[in-house]
C-alpha cells in the first residue's frame, strides 16, 4: 500500500466567514435527510472524522455532503494528521440565528421519533 | 378583456396531510430568497392573495413558489372568487416541528437586519 500523503497547507478546506452565512444556504444544507444524519451525528459526538459517521454512502458522495455543510457554514472540517475531522459551527450558528440550530436537531428528531412510530 | 372562468372544484390545490410533511421538504421550501420573503409576507398579514405580496418577479415565477411552500406543507392555498388565497399552516407546523416556524422567522428577520446594516 502506498505511503499517505503529508497534510499540505493548501489541503485545508475553505470556509465561510460568520458575516458571509447566509439562511437560505444553512436551510439548503439541512435540507436532505443524509446531511440531516450527518447533523445529528455531529451534535451527539463533537469532532468525529467523516469515517466516523457511518452513512450509508459512497465515500465521494459523502465528501459531497460535508463539502456542502462546510461551504453553507454549518460545519468546520480540518485535518488530524490524515483524518479529516467535522464540527458543528455552534457559536458561528447561534451568533447568527440564534435557536436555529438547535430548533433544527430537535425537529430533526422529532421527525426521525414519528417515522419509528408508524 | 375575455371573462375569467369560474373556479371548479378541480381547480383545488392539494395539500399534503400533516402526516406527510417532511422536515427536508421544509426546510428546502424555506431555502430560497424569494420563498422565505413570501413567509415573512403571510406572518405579517394572514391571508393575501399571491397578487398582494409585491414580488420582483414573474406570475409564473411566483405561482412556482408558492407551489413549492404548498407542496411542502409550509401554506395553504385556496380560492377565494377568482383570487387564489394564501395562509400560512402555522398549526400544522407547530404540531410537527414544535417552535421551527418562528424560528426560521425570527433568522429570516435576523440576516434581514444584518444585510440593512452593512
Amino acid at each position: 500500500m502506498a505511503p499517505r500523503t503529508a497534510t499540505a497547507p493548501d489541503r485545508l478546506p475553505s470556509h465561510p466567514e460568520p458575516a458571509d452565512i447566509r439562511l437560505e444556504a444553512v436551510l439548503h444544507a439541512c435540507a436532505d435527510p443524509m446531511r440531516l444524519r450527518i447533523i445529528q451525528a455531529l451534535a451527539a459526538d463533537a469532532t468525529p472524522s467523516c469515517g466516523e459517521i457511518g452513512l450509508a454512502c459512497s465515500k465521494s458522495t459523502a465528501t459531497y455532503h460535508f463539502r456542502v455543510l462546510r461551504e453553507a457554514g454549518v460545519i468546520t472540517q480540518h485535518y488530524q494528521g490524515t483524518a479529516k475531522v467535522n464540527q458543528l459551527r455552534r457559536d458561528d450558528l447561534n451568533a447568527i440565528f440564534p435557536g436555529l440550530l438547535d430548533t433544527l436537531l430537535a425537529s430533526a428528531a422529532a421527525q426521525s421519533g414519528r417515522t419509528t412510530e408508524t
